[in-house]
C-alpha cells in the first residue's frame, strides 16, 4: 500500500515536472526553447511519461500516475479498494509537488514573462476554443485511447516485456499529444491538471492571473468518463 | 474470424482517429498544433500505427489495418479466403468510425476553419500536384515499401519479438511519411482514404466542400498494386 | 555470396529511396513537406537506415549498405575477400536503383522546381562551405562515429538482440545527421553519394544542372578513411 | 581500472562530439541545420548519449560519462574508491577531446560565424537569464532527474536489458533537454561543460570571445549536488 503511495507520488511528480517543464520551455519568455512548437511539447510529455512510469515501477507501484486509469480499473473490479486512496492521494500530491518543481526550475523566467495566460498554461490545460461539451468530448476520447492502449499493450498476445512497457505507453501518449492535443492540450489526467491548478493558485508567481477554476471540471470529468468507458469496452471486446 | 473483424475494425478506427487527428491538429484553425509542420504529421501517423496494430493484435487479429496488406497476402496465397471479408469490412468500417471520432474530437474547430480543402485534408489525401500517373506511382512505391518491410521485419533472420513488431512497423511508416509523403500525403492504405472520404461526404461538417471523388481511385489502386508487387518480389527474393 | 549481393542491393536501394526521398520532400517545390527543416531530414534518414538494414538482413546479407563499412571490415581482416565484390557492387547498383525510385516517387515535382542545385541535393551531398580539407575531415569524423558504433553496438557487453540491432544503428545515424551533418550533409557512405550522382547525371530530369563531379571524391575518400580508422582504433581498444 | 578510463574517455568524447556537434549545427552560420531549433538540439543530445554509453559499455566501463553520476554513486558507497580517478579523469579528458573534434568537424564554419557568444555556446552552456541561484537550482533539478532515473531504469522491477538500457537513458536525457533545458541549456554534467570550456579557451578559434569562466562553477556545483541528492533519496525510498 505504502509502496503504491510513494511510487505514484514520485512518479507523478516527475511526470508533471517534465511535462509542464516542456510547456514552460516552449512558452516562457527568454527560455532557450521558446516558440519551438508542438513537436517539442508532445515529445517532452512522451518522455515525461517514460520517466514517471519507470520510476513508479521501480518504487513498487503499478505506474498509473493518473486517477483516470486507477478509477477505471477500480470501477470495473480490476483494482483493490484498499489501494485506491494511496494511489489517488499519491497522484494528487505528486502533481502538486511536480508543479512546484517546475516553478523552481524556471524560477528566473516568471518575472520576464508578461502574459498571465501563458503562465497558467505552464501548470494547467485550457481549451483552444471554449466549448464545454466539445472540450469534455475531446478529453474523453483522448483518455479513452490512453486507457484502452494501456490494456492492449499489456495483453498477452502483444508480448510486451520489461522497460518496453513504459516506453510503449510513452509513445502512445506521444501519439495522443500530437493527434488529439489540439483542442484542449491533452490533460487526459485529472491529477496532472487539478494538482497543477492548485499549485498555480498557491505559488507566489509574479504577475500571475486567474487559475481559471471554471474550466477545472473539464479535465477531471472527461478523463474519468473516458477511462471507465475504455475499460468497459476493452472487457466487452475480450481484451482483458 | 470474428476476432479478425473486431480487431481490424477497432485497430483501424484508432489508426484513423490518431492519424487524421494529427492532420486536424496541424491544419484546423485555432488548434494548438496549428502550422506545426510535417514532422508533427509524420510522427503522429507513426504512433497512430503503433496504437492501431497493438490494439488489433490484442483483440486477436493480425493487425493489418490496411486492405493493401490483406489483399497482397491473399493474392499470393498467404491469407485464408474465409478471413478476407471480415478483414476488409472491418478495415473499412473502422476507417469510417475513426473519421467520425476525428470529427468529434475536433468538434469546435470545423466552424472556425474557413478553407474547405483543409477540412477535406483532415479526412482524405490529395495530391500536391494533380498528375494521376505520377500520383499512382508515388502511392505504389510508398505501399511497396510498407508491405515489403512488413515481410522483412517478421522474417526469422531479423528476430523481431513482442511489441517491437508493431513498433518497428510504426517506425517504417514514420520513414515513409517523411520520405515519400511529399507528393500525395502517403495514403498507402485504401481503407484509410476511402473510408475517411465516405465519412467526409456524410458528416454534417459546416462549410465543407467537395469530397473530391475524382481522386478517390488513386489511393486505392496505387496501394493495392504496390502491396501485391511487394509480396511478389519478397517471394521471388526468398524473403518469405 | 549471392545473398550478399541481393541483400545489399535491395537494402541500399531502400536506404537511398527513403533517404533521398526525405531530402526531396523538404526541398522540392510544392512538396507537402517543403521547408520542414533539418529535423525532418535527419529523422527520415534514420528510418531509411532501419528499413534498409532490416531488409538486407532478411535477405541474407549483413546489412552494411555502405562501402565504407565493408571496406573497413575487409581492410582489417574481418570480412571475406570473396564477398567483397558482391557487397560493393550490390551497394552501388542499389544506390543507383534507389535514386531512380526517388525520381519516380517525386516525378511531378522536378519540373515545378527551378533551382538546379536543389535538384542535385535530392541525389548527392554538397558542402555548405566548399573547403576540401575541412569537408573530408567532416566526412571522416562522421563515418568514424558510424563504423565505431556499429562495432560497439554488436559488442557482447552491450547485449543487442534482434531488431534492436538495426534500430540502434538507425538511431546512431539519426544522431550523426543531427550533429555532424551541418557542414557536408552527412554522406558518410560512398555508394549513397556516388551511385546517386551517377543517377543524377543519367536521368532525364528537367532543368537539371551540373552533377558537381569535382566534389564527388570527398564523400568517397572521407568515409573510406574514416571507416578504416574506426575499425583500427576499435581493435586497438579491444572492442572487437 | 584502465578499462574504466578508456571507456569513459572514448564514451565522453563521443557524447560531447555529437552533443556539441548538434549545437554547432543549429547555431553556426551557413551550417545546413542552422536555426533548426530546440527539437534538433534535444534530439541530437539524446542520441549522443546513446552513442557514448554504448561505446563506453563496449569498452568495459559502466558508461557514466558524467562526474555527477560517478561522484553520486561514490558518495553513498556504491562506487569503488580506486576507480574514482580513472573515471573522473577519463570523463574530463574525453570532454576536451570531444570538443576538439567538434572544432574539427565544423572547421570551415568558425570564421563565417560572427557572434562570439554563439561560438562559446558550441562548447559550454550559459544561462538564458543570468541568476546564479536559479541557474544552480535548474541544473540541480535536471541532474537529479537524470541520476534518479539511471537508478530507476536499472532497478530489477523495471526489467531493462541489453541495449535498451543505454537507449532508455538516452530517451530520459531527451526528456530532460526538452523539459528542463530552457533556463541553462542542460549541462547536467560537469565534465561536459568544464572540459568543453577548457577546449574553448585553448583552441585557436577565429574571433572567439570570453570563455565566461565566471559561470563555470554553476554547471559543476548544480549537477554534483543534484546527483548526490538523487542517490540519497533513491536509497531512502528503497529504490536501490
Amino acid at each position: 500500500m505504502e509502496n503504491g503511495f510513494v511510487g505514484e507520488l514520485v512518479g507523478t511528480a516527475l511526470l508533471v515536472l517534465m511535462g509542464n517543464g516542456v510547456v514552460s520551455n516552449v512558452l516562457l519568455t527568454k527560455s532557450k526553447g521558446q516558440n519551438s512548437g508542438w513537436i517539442v511539447i508532445a515529445t517532452g510529455w512522451a518522455f515525461a511519461v517514460l520517466a514517471g512510469v519507470v520510476t513508479a515501477v521501480a518504487l513498487g507501484s503499478r505506474g498509473h500516475l493518473n486517477p483516470a486509469v486507477t478509477l477505471a480499473f477500480f470501477a470495473l473490479g480490476h483494482f483493490p479498494k484498499e489501494e485506491l486512496l494511496p494511489y489517488l492521494s499519491g497522484q494528487l500530491v505528486g502533481a502538486i509537488l511536480g508543479s512546484v518543481l517546475v516553478w523552481l526550475a524556471y524560477l528566473a523566467h516568471w518575472k520576464s514573462t508578461e502574459d498571465a495566460g501563458i503562465k497558467l498554461a505552464c501548470f494547467s490545460t485550457g481549451p483552444a476554443i471554449r466549448a464545454p461539451f466539445a472540450n469534455v468530448l475531446t478529453e474523453f476520447i483522448g483518455t479513452f485511447v490512453l486507457v484502452f492502449l494501456v490494456v492492449a499493450i499489456f495483453n498477452k498476445s502483444v508480448g510486451t516485456t520489461g522497460v518496453l512497457g513504459p516506453l510503449t505507453v510513452a509513445l502512445i501518449v506521444y501519439g495522443i499529444g500530437l493527434s488529439l492535443g489540439g483542442p484542449t492540450g491533452f490533460a487526459i489526467n485529472p491529477a496532472r491538471d487539478f494538482g497543477a491548478r492548485i499549485a498555480h493558485s498557491i505559488l507566489p508567481i509574479p504577475g500571475k492571473g486567474s487559475s481559471d477554476w471554471s474550466y477545472a471540471w473539464v479535465p477531471v470529468v472527461g478523463p474519468i468518463l473516458g477511462g471507465i468507458s475504455a475499460i468497459g469496452i476493452a472487457r466487452l471486446a475480450g481484451m482483458m
